[in-house]
C-alpha cells in the first residue's frame, strides 16, 4: 500500500512518473532497450534531454540569453564551482542556514575578504528571513538560498539586485512561479519536485558565463562554460536521472503548470500551518511570513516533549513517513513538495489531531 | 522485443537488474515508497548502499586497508580530483587514447614539469599499449587506462609498481579478477559493466587518501577524505544509480563471479575476433596481444569502404544495434560487456557473414 509520504528530499514523486520510468526501465518506447542502456549520444536520449529543456524552459517561462543546464555531483558541487568561476573581487551571502552557510564556506576559502555574509539569521536559530539589510551594490554576486529545507523559511519574492543574483532552488524550485530575468543563476540539486537524487540543474544567463575567472586553475569538469557549449553532453549525464526529470515536467504541464501548482501547494500548507496553530499540543518555531511552503517545520510543546517518538510511530501507524525533523533541529517536518498531495496533508492533520485528543 | 545491444557506455545490463529496479521505482520491497522517493539517510537505502560495497568487496576480493566510494560527476570529474588531491612533486601517465589524454590534461594545469607521458601510442593511432618503457621509480602516482573504450586495446595484466599505482578501470572494471593490492586506487564511471550513468566508483587504499596535499584550494567536494569519512553520504548521493550498481552486482555473483565471468567474455570476445579474422571484407586495426575483450572494433577492408553505412543499417535489420564505431575513429566497435551474450555475438556474426556473402 502506498504511504503518505512526506521526506525530505529525495521525496515523493508523481505516480505517473514513477509509471512511465518503471516501464521505460524495461523497454524505452518499445524499442528494445532500457532507458539505462541507450547512448546518450544518440537520437532516443538526445530527444529527452531536448524536450527536459524545452519543458523547463516553458514551465519557467525563462527568458532569452539563459541555459539549463543538467550536470552531476549535486548542489554541494555548485557551491565550489560558483566562487571558482566566478568570484573575482568580492561576493555576498544571504546566510538563512546549513546549506547556506556551506555555499559560503566554499567561497570563504578565496578569501574572508572576498566573500561577504551579508546578513543571517542564525541568532535565532535560522527561523526567520533576514530583513532591512542593504542589497549590495557592487560585487561579483549577491547568493541567497530560496527556501530551508532543514529550518523551514522562505523566501517568497524575486529579490530585486543589482549586481548578479544567484539562488540556490534545490527546494522551492518548480513550486510557484518565479521572474527568472531577476535572476542571473538558479540551481539546485533535482531531489525535491523536480526528480530522484543524481542530478543537478543549473539556469545560467549566457553573460553571467561569459564573465567567468580565465587567472585561475578551474578544472574541466567545473566550468560552466563546457557544459554550456557541450549543451550538458560535455561527458555522460545521468541519463535516467534526466529521464524522470522530464516524467515530472511534463506531469507539472499537465497539472496546470506552476501558477496551478502554487495555489495547490498553498492549500497544502495552509491547511498544515493552521492544524498547527490551532493545535495545544504541536507548535511552528518559524516567524509567520517566512513559512516556507515546502518543508512543514513544527515542535511538540515544551511540556509533550517527551512524545517525540510516540508520534512518529503513531503517525506510521497510519501509513505517514518521513515526519521526523531533521537530526540538527529535532521535532518534526513535513515536506509538503509539488507531489505530495491533499490527501497526505489531511491524513496527517487527521492523526495530529487523534494523537492529540488522547494524549492532551 | 529485445535488440542485440553493443553500445559502448551506457550499454546493455542484465534484464534480472533491469525488471528489479523497474520494481522499485514502482515500489521498493514492499514499503509504498519507490526506490527514488526513499531517504538517502534512512534505513531502506543504507541498506543497499551496504549491500553494493560488500557485494564489491567480495567479487573483488578487495584486501583490508581499502575505501569504496560511490560519487557523481563521472570519471571526467576524477581526471580533476586525482592531480588536485595527489599531484604534489611529479605523476606519470600511460596515454593509450582519448580518456587518458584527458585525464593527463587536467594533471597538466599543475605544471608541465609536473604531469610526465611516460610512453604514448598515438603515434600508431592509439592501436597498441606502449610497453619497453621503464616504470616510474619515483613519483606521486601512476596513471594507465586499462582499456581503451573508443580505440579497443586493453591492459591484459596487473601492473607491478614502486609508486602508487592508479587506474581507470571505467570500460573493463569487474570484467575479469584483478589484483586490488597491486593498485593503490581503481576509479570509473559505472555506465559500463557495472551500472546506468549517473554514479562513479572509487576503490581508493586508505594510505593514499592520507597522502592528500594540504597546501592547495580543494573543494570540499573534492577531496576524497570528506567522501571517505562520510562513506559516500557528504551530500545526498545517486540513489537509484546505486541501486542499479547493487541488483548488477547480484547478478554477476549469481553468474559465478570475475572468474565465470572472465571466461565468458573471452569466449565472446574470441568469438568475434575470429570472425573478423576469418573474413575477406572486416579486418581488426589493434595489435593482436592488445586487443580488448570489451570493445572490439573492426573495419571494413579499404575496397569495400563505402559500405559502412550498408553493413549498419543491415545489422540494424537484423535487431543489431550501437555497432557504429565512434566517431573519431569510423568503421565499428562491438562493446561485449558482461551483460552481452553469446548468443548477441553469434547474431552479429551471422549478420557479418550474410553481409560478406551478399557483398563480397
Amino acid at each position: 500500500m502506498r504511504k503518505h509520504i512526506f521526506n525530505a528530499g529525495p521525496c515523493k514523486l508523481p505516480m505517473p512518473a514513477l509509471e512511465n520510468t518503471a516501464k521505460a526501465v524495461l523497454d524505452l518506447n518499445g524499442i528494445g532497450q532500457s532507458i539505462m542502456e541507450v547512448s546518450h549520444r544518440g537520437k532516443d536520449f538526445e530527444a529527452i534531454l531536448d524536450e527536459t529543456i524545452v519543458l523547463m524552459k516553458e514551465l519557467l517561462s525563462i527568458p532569452e540569453g539563459y541555459r539549463v543546464l543538467f550536470l552531476g555531483g549535486g548542489a554541494s558541487s555548485q557551491f565550489a564551482m560558483i566562487p571558482m568561476n566566478f568570484l573575482k573581487t568580492k561576493a555576498y551571502y544571504l546566510n538563512t542556514g546549513t546549506w547556506s552557510t556551506k555555499a559560503l564556506e566554499e567561497a570563504v576559502m578565496y578569501g574572508t575578504d572576498k566573500a561577504i555574509e551579508i546578513a543571517t539569521s542564525k541568532d535565532k536559530g535560522f527561523t526567520y528571513i533576514p530583513k532591512g539589510y542593504e542589497m549590495p551594490k557592487e560585487g561579483d554576486y549577491f547568493h541567497i538560498t530560496t527556501n530551508n529545507t532543514i529550518r523551514g523559511t522562505e523566501i517568497h519574492e524575486d529579490y530585486t539586485c543589482n549586481i548578479p543574483l544567484i539562488a540556490d532552488m534545490s527546494s522551492d524550485f518548480m513550486s510557484r512561479p518565479v521572474d527568472v530575468s531577476k535572476y542571473a543563476m538558479i540551481y539546485g540539486g533535482a531531489q525535491k519536485n523536480l526528480g530522484p537524487a543524481g542530478v543537478t540543474f543549473a539556469i545560467i544567463k549566457d553573460t553571467l558565463i561569459e564573465q567567468a575567472a580565465t587567472d585561475r586553475l578551474i578544472p574541466t569538469m567545473m566550468r560552466y562554460s563546457i557544459h554550456a557549449k557541450n549543451n550538458s553532453m560535455y561527458n555522460t549525464p545521468p541519463c535516467i536521472n534526466i529521464f524522470v526529470v522530464c516524467e515530472v515536467l511534463k506531469w507539472l504541464k499537465d497539472f496546470g503548470g506552476l501558477s496551478e501548482m502554487y495555489k495547490y501547494n498553498k492549500a497544502k500548507a495552509e491547511k498544515l500551518y493552521n492544524a498547527i496553530d490551532e493545535s495545544k499540543m504541536f507548535r511552528g518555531p518559524v516567524v509567520k511570513e517566512d513559512r516556507s511552503l515546502m518543508n512543514i517545520v513544527f515542535l511538540l510543546e515544551d511540556q509533550y516533549k517527551e512524545k517525540e517518538a510516540d508520534f512518529v510511530k503513531f503517525c506510521g501507524e497510519h501509513n505517514i513517513v518521513g515526519i521526523k525533523g531533521h537530526r540538527s533541529v529535532g521535532g518534526f517536518r513535513a515536506s509538503t513538495y509539488n507531489a505530495c498531495s491533499l490527501e497526505d496533508v489531511d491524513a496527517l492533520v487527521k492523526a495530529m489531531q487523534e494523537f492529540e485528543v488522547k494524549n492532551l
